[in-house]
């Protein structure tokens, strides 16, 4: 995965037009803002996207899931991810590059699937030059202290070469890949994420669908647990009666059960997590 | 409402300084980042302002209620509203021109008190031009597809009638304006909103109360339903003690019920939408 | 405090490069947006870092908190605080200079904590002159007609004694300081906030904890009411087993108790205000 060129010179990102931020540092305390300022302080004609800050504190597979899904849309950037529940213990501070520009975080999952639907990683590097760092550095904070300020330096032109000790991108933490398996015409997954509204998202992608007879228009059976019922799959939630339950291509591309003008995680029962199989009703 | 001059050339728009977004994604998931990822990558420059994220889900009218409060504040600008129950059906996705700049989202009347608050529809255009779009455009969350791109053009300097098919304004959905009426010396309203505060917005202007003889320092009678209580109406909420009910003129312009330091809506059990009678105490 | 200097010209302020609120108005209305939008049609070049606006309403002592541990990270400039319950009453607002920018709120106190971390106040001026402001001014929305327009215009450049008159800044409302005392090898201190993660910051300054010979590796007995308990003072959250307590040097530098992966304040039933008292252990 490496070629000789990697160690001669860093590697070549295109442009950096923002910063992004995902943490999940909640709204209420100061935490967000202290990362912001230092950023501008280094980088202040650089924009900043925050992604959510509202991930559930510690929830990694969480904050993982909305980062890879919501990075296909930003600029090319330098994008920090923080859900770092071992932030002042011996997991290693990195910075990835790939794609979609650069990501830095802690090295527990947390940018993996992101990295990987960026095309996967080129390069990375353990953030060791503290030089570029904040000082003094907390021992609970390094999204304030580490993080930010290597974000705004990159984003204002530093190399990536200068953050730290370049390290094999195969030594790089990564999630495991949500469950979703296709077999007898029967897909097997898990819910990957609950939005606002209550909209389940499940692990299984649409374009499997086909595979299994799964069309616009069919019956579609979906198991979990005990359970098993039987609905639509369709173009959109809107597509039935306010309250029927309804299975259709989400924006991500993935399946998801919803209620129209309802709540599916509550009336289904199904958090994050928890295994599904479907399957198309026989035709008549 | 049109003349002949809207058939030969588009409206001119003094000038449109940002994007403003308001929308019920909320904030837990990365929709909201979506969107200004979208815009951002093609319109770089132009700044957005959130104007709220948390509309309670598919609640048009809310949404309607703080847009247009709101809008008379913000620069002039692309308006992106999106309460959009119905995404994905027949709804039309819209681009309105008026005063206040170029409101776009779903045309299910939640644009309709903004584009009345800011004087009125000049020209209309439903948005058929994919060009413009996001592609592939999903059909769940148009935010990102096609009101977000769209907004960004128009920012970056397009043409209003290059986002597809000219309509005519008096064909655009409205919302039905609140019940406002004053006769026999009694206001008859209805709750708007409920603020944060817990303060209860009514739908009575504050320049109607003139009419019904309501002064600073008078005493009024508030019915809801079949309950009766007399509050005086003052200049704000603290000008009474802590914990006491007081009627007052809020920053909208309208009357509003507070509680000092409590939360009116759940002391007076007053959602939005509850009928409310007011009427002045008779002079002794 | 005032030098003659003072009254021949205005304090030099280097340079103010964004705008910061910090409010407890809450996101689901549009009251922040009515404020940046005010801000940003005075100041479009001048960007604006929310703090934030999750302040419990009316809570001065909580804001005051976040802004002072927050300012410190933030680039210089024009500060705005509003937890203003007693808007539209007699407090008056101000403008106030110090070494981190200009502190721009009501003169309640919630501005205290952060102009006396930011090195205290060399300038205080009140908000008198209605020509910086936005007409007509509402009763209970300061922060869009006083606050805002006013925070602009001297981020724009304007002086800032052209606010309005200078008053003295030894009579400035200042919140108590927190207590926080140190006698026989015990501290008493009080718990000054409660993060998003539970996590109880207390009043007492871990450059503190060496005189009461707390070091890194301690045993420390914390005492509150009639309960007591002994936890080990270790670097951060996660040098303890999920499910255990711990008490540590926060990123703020004041000493905190947190249970890694839990929720400490819920825990220990410890709100912000609650006294505790805590010593180290005899060493055996």
């Amino acid at each position: 995965m490496r070629t000789a060129a990697d160690d001669v010179r860093s590697p070549f990102v295109a442009s950096l037009d923002c910063i992004t931020f995902l943490t999940d540092y909640g709204l209420e305390d100061g935490f967000v803002a202290a990362c912001h300022g230092v950023a501008c302080r280094i980088a202040p004609a650089v924009p900043i996207i925050d992604i959510t800050h509202l991930v559930p504190p510690g929830d990694v597979r969480r904050g993982a899931a909305v980062l890879a899904q919501t990075i296909p849309y930003l600029p090319s950037g330098v994008h920090v991810g923080i859900v770092d529940p071992g932030v002042g213990t011996a997991r290693r501070p990195v910075a990835i590059s790939a794609a979609g520009g650069i990501f830095i975080g802690p090295d527990n999952g947390l940018l993996s699937w992101a990295v990987s639907a960026a095309g996967g990683a080129t390069h990375a590097y353990q953030l060791t030059n503290g030089e570029l760092w904040l000082h003094p550095v907390s021992a609970t904070f390094h999204g304030r202290d580490i993080f930010a300020p290597v974000a705004a330096h990159l984003a204002s032109g530093a190399d990536i070469a200068s953050v730290g000790d370049k390290i094999d991108v195969a030594d790089l933490v990564s999630l495991p890949a949500p469950t979703s398996r296709i077999h007898d015409g029967e897909a097997e997954g898990e819910v990957m994420s609950v939005d606002r509204f209550g909209n389940v998202q499940l692990s299984i992608a649409a374009s499997d669908a086909g595979r299994m007879g799964i069309g616009l228009g069919s019956s579609v059976i979906l198991r979990a647990g005990r359970r098993q019922l039987t609905l639509p799959y369709l173009e959109t939630f809107a597509s039935v009666a306010p309250g029927e339950l309804v299975a259709y291509t989400d924006s991500a591309g993935l399946i998801s059960l919803a209620v129209n003008a309802g709540d599916a995680a509550e009336r289904l029962g199904l958090p994050p997590g928890a295994h599904v199989r479907l399957s198309v009703t026989p035709s008549p």
